[in-house]
């Protein structure tokens, strides 16, 4: 009888205990998430048309460099300007969201500048409150820049 | 005495490794301090008193569409006027430490500036450098925003 | 042979997944890598030499408070005069150099601006796109600051 169970408790021990080392070693990598995919989430705060203009061109520089990225732009307070539909930057912006950045507006800022969804570029996405969005995104890998 | 030793054997790594198991995934999981609790530093490095007031309104916002968040606000170089005893801001800063917001002032801003803590908020916290606690913050879990 | 098999059973388990178990809970370990090692990547973006120098102070402040950090300051589009041979603040960066800070200048930015590496201080270090730099640093567990 020992004999039997210590033989089932080695292979207990086996059984049971390799795969959950190898999830808690899974659990660890997933902790470093920036290993298997580039995710970086940039923000825009400023009226500056000049750093709104040189953004986009960052932006068009890393998807170059980079074979996969993933890009949201985050946009708040007096960033706003930079998604309205009658920005001078509207076209590079639709031109970005073409080639896959994904453009977030900040719903707090718009109810504070009177601005609605039809005042702003076609296609963008909105969030309640940016900085939010921001956290959620870091939260979940995404990188955080602050150009 | 090859049963018992064997069956002992068993019972080892079952009783040891399992709950040294547990542990790294607790470790794994502590890695991501993100998904069980909101965290956020705000980086205050400006002399605008108009940027420290849409700030003030965005530490509410962020609290408002939070359940739980936990918010420090480490003030550095030009941004220090915003926690200063007799700034236009002073009330709203203490409305938000009222509301659970901690704000943090450099202490070697303070010294480059000549200041004292007679001279700002009371209630307000102190680094010695601004940018090792905003490092300390992230270092813990908090996601860094830097409006 | 039961008995022989379930004691090598035994050992098995302890040998193989003791290593294991360890080795989930370095992985897990070096997902928070702040806690062995201060790694620190400011990023420069903006043309104020004002602000070059108040930045090259707390380098200094924060390596002066920390036993031990590395430091990356990767200089990006308007912020690339500060790492210019003929720069007011070239000797103090040249000063922060021989501390060990590490400085990165983004090839894409220089390129925009006409810049050469001829153009710029010797021994500075060079990216192609630096926020893919500051992308990668964040990735490897260094903390972002943007002062």
């Amino acid at each position: 009888m020992h004999t039997r169970y210590s033989a089932i408790f080695g292979l207990m021990a086996l059984l049971v205990l390799a795969p959950a080392a190898a999830r808690a070693a899974n659990t660890a990598a997933a902790g470093r998430p920036a290993a298997t995919k580039n995710r970086i989430v940039f923000q825009v705060t400023e009226d500056d048309s000049r750093k709104w203009n040189s953004i986009l061109a960052n932006l068009s520089n890393v998807q170059e460099e980079l074979r996969q990225v993933d890009i949201a732009v985050v946009v708040i307070g007096p960033g706003l300007g930079m998604l309205k539909a009658d920005a001078l930057t509207a076209n590079r912006v639709q031109d970005a969201m073409a080639a896959g950045v994904r453009f977030v507006a900040c719903g707090n800022s718009m109810h504070a500048q009177g601005l609605t969804k039809d005042d702003m570029i076609d296609g963008i996405a909105y969030a309640k409150a940016g900085y939010v969005e921001v956290m959620r995104l870091q939260q979940q890998g995404w990188v955080y820049i602050r150009p």
